[in-house]
């Protein structure tokens, strides 16, 4: 991934950090399985799946934490 | 979703801060799982299985952590 | 959930502390699976369940290190 | 639980601290499971199990975060 | 491993902290499973595995928290 | 454990502290199972179990997280 996709990590609002944080979650697994069409492929495995939902929601909860420390919680 | 779900981390009390919390990690799932009829279908896949309940609270946790640094733990 | 069952974060004690931990971390549960006679007939799903026992114990550690800090760890 | 065990979160070393960070770990699945009797007959359930020595490290390591933290990492 | 392959957790963006945060994860992997050439045999069993993809977004995440501070979250 | 095994949190360099998490995310499966001959018994069960693997790599993750803290994340 030779774009640059994280310029930043200040976001103009909350919500929009938390969008970061999701966008950070799903990076994470495409650093790991590089390839779309796999990834797309596998959609179906987890988005009925509540264990791995929750499971995602969790890691997007860790990236909302570092999102929001660097946006001094948008104070 | 593009309404305005997340204005602030802000939050009167320590107990509204933790109800922010279950918000944001019930939000997380939505971002993974974006139809309200699949993810209503499920509700039975976690709701008495005592694993993805104590994960459910896991991520709760962790959004609670973000909240109260937010709100300087409500001192 | 109307009533108020946290109306602060501040503990005399780092063992009150940790007790509030362990309520933070059942109430996070109980937001999941309001209903008082389901989550006693889980039970006996996880009080003999080891990997649940850690997980749970796991959870109370995540919500002892908010309530630690919000007590500038009784220092 | 009604004894003080739980004093202070401050130890003299690092290696105390880790110590502290293990019984906080136990005490957590104590008190979602407080028999002696119960937890001493499920012992051989996790004891030769690495997925779950390793979820007992992990817990460890969340409490030992911080008892550090709150020992100012013994610097 | 006997080489440094970490010298700092300076990084000139956020986008190259997050890859650190990716290496770090492998070499956390690496220290348990030292062969090279087993770890690439498993690669089949998580690379097309959503709860391992998941998994590991989550161990990057964990990373991304340490070297986002270590930057000062690049502010 | 009668003996010192960690005098200190600080290091001289970011790569001796990610091997002193290593060092702490074994002595907590240690410290619940104590016995070497059983631990060495066990090695085949997780070193070629990626969710293992990954698991332990989480686990280093947090106390990196620790160690770096102790040692200002060697600015």
């Amino acid at each position: 991934m030779s774009d640059t996709w994280l310029p930043s990590l200040k976001t103009d609002t909350p919500q929009a950090g938390f969008e970061l944080a999701v966008k950070l979650s799903r990076v994470g697994v495409k650093y790991t399985q590089p390839s779309d069409e796999v990834r797309s492929s596998l959609r179906s495995d987890y988005d009925h799946d509540t264990t791995q939902l929750i499971a995602s929601s969790h890691v997007i909860a860790v990236h909302f934490q570092t999102v929001a420390a660097a946006n001094n919680w948008w104070r």
